[in-house]
């Protein structure tokens, strides 16, 4: 497999600018310190990755394309394949968890992919959507563990140091990011190679956190917390997300979910937007205290597809 | 008193360009229509108000600069003119009732406003902040009845159609917004004189549609019902807004409380943008069927100020 390049970024970032809009960036103040907040969570499908589902299939063959795509997602990853696959005349299924949010699966369906469901607890995605995919000969797209997806998640990171450096916010000196499985991650060092970066995962589910620091990767323990970050539960991340993090000495912070909460909170009222929990945990790293809040920093919301009622009592739950 | 001019609302426009980016313009699908909605909520206010603050203070001489400014509101306009007056330089006075949301009021002072409260009940606020200006020499700057403050929230139009035409959406032909005092629908009538103009209000707070209707100005009944738009409790609409809004040939309807509770609940998930019911009210009028969905429409999402805790009820609220 070949690997993800910085060359690969840039390219994905021209055709990305192609068809979409750059997500704006937002501007507001933490401890006094001006921070960039790069809103993910506007894309059109609520979620950066639209980014990557668009630079893979690009890529593929007339051929390829005809035979159709699988991918297996919580949510956010099948929104982006199926819209991409949708403009692109393409046919797309995807196979997702029976417990991943109502609206994720709604919009799937909406954007005219095909849903196939499995049980979370007791089978395997990867073998279910790779079955598939076989039997119809169609591409499998894996939501970060794939070169394309993450040169073209990357792309966020080549268009935010544009609008920061349009604003006279200068360069992005240190970028935190949410992880799941690291593709967004690895795209943004890749983007932006100058900059410290910080991933942030939840609590107990901070594998990649462990792994930069092992300088090996571990996979999630046995039994992970429960986390309301449906789209941060990858339970390994990818040799190649971690390759290139590795390679960039990046490190990790964990947060809690009160901080999460906190984070969404803090997201409605001072930007106005809709961040679930997955995407807002870079932000909650910076509230938290869990990384030192520096001018020159560039925080990635990365999504803001919510379960409605969760994310409404999260918003009404009383601040400590 | 001068009236509102279209050149107005251009030079307004021009003016707020330069300090200002563009808010964006999000498109989805109502009934199989798109739909092109103006992201207002996303100004660094959480509102459009600081379009008329700003074209309202820059027009002042130094002199009277230097003496500061005056201004009453429940919360969106009390923003505006404290951000505009702090980016001059210019010392801020603002008049809020007693029970106006608390974010609105936070956010004010940590613009550097002062802020006096009043009851809402028993006292009239224009008293009291026509009393403050006079005492201070300062400028009173009011909420609509005033053409400089009409032109630069119509400057929210000219952006629109800017936006509309460089996204290949075409003229907007039918423009719905949300109506308190009507300056934001006045200012958006004179920069788009070709389309068609529907003024929305929440039921009981409807005097601008009855007025229209009766071509003469009627106040909003005795003992109003409860309403959640703490920003369209307007008593009186103005022979400005009025005005320009009669000789346009505007039209108005009236949403429930229902109807603005589901468009908030819409706007957080189609579009993941906090709406404040206020701000939800034209869109709920098409989700409502107040007015009919049809192409070329242009929707007005006004602010984005909620009061954390009401609004995530709203949202965990069980949808009918």
């Amino acid at each position: 497999m070949r690997h993800p390049t910085r060359a690969g970024v840039r390219d994905a970032a021209a055709k990305i600018a192609d068809i979409l809009p750059p997500t704006p960036i937002y501007v507001s103040e933490i401890n006094d310190v001006a921070i960039a907040f790069k809103a993910e969570c506007l894309q059109p499908v609520g979620a950066f990755k639209v980014r990557g589902a668009w630079h893979r299939l690009t890529a593929l063959s007339d051929e390829a394309r005809a035979r159709g795509v699988v991918a297996f997602s919580s949510g956010n990853h099948a929104q982006g394949i199926a819209w991409a696959a949708k403009r692109l005349g393409m046919s797309a299924t995807v196979v997702m968890p029976s417990d991943a949010p109502a609206a994720k699966r709604d919009s799937t369906l909406a954007l005219g992919a095909e849903v196939v469901t499995y049980d979370r607890a007791t089978e395997a995605r990867e073998v279910i959507a790779g079955r598939l995919a076989e039997a119809r000969g169609a591409t499998l797209v894996p939501s970060f563990d794939d070169p394309w997806v993450i040169e073209g998640q990357g792309s966020a990171g080549i268009e935010s140091a544009a609008q920061m450096a349009a604003a006279g916010l200068g360069t992005p000196r240190h970028v935190v990011v949410p992880c799941g499985g690291g593709g967004l991650a690895a795209g943004i060092a890749l983007a932006l190679p100058e900059a410290r970066v910080t991933v942030v995962e939840p609590e107990g589910w901070d594998d990649m956190r462990r792994s930069l620091e092992a300088s090996w990767i571990e996979p999630v323990g046995a039994n992970p917390p429960p986390t309301a970050c449906d789209a941060l539960q990858t339970t390994l991340v990818s040799p190649l997300t971690f390759d290139v993090l590795s390679r960039r000495d990046a490190t990790g912070v964990a947060v809690s979910e009160a901080e999460i909460r906190a984070a969404q909170r803090w997201a409605a009222v001072r930007l106005r937007l809709v961040v679930e929990p997955g995407g807002a945990v870079a932000l909650a790293a910076l509230l938290g205290g869990r990384v030192t809040v520096e001018p020159g920093m560039l925080v990635l919301l990365s999504g803001g597809n919510v379960d409605l009622a969760a994310y409404g009592r999260v918003l009404a739950e009383a601040v400590a």
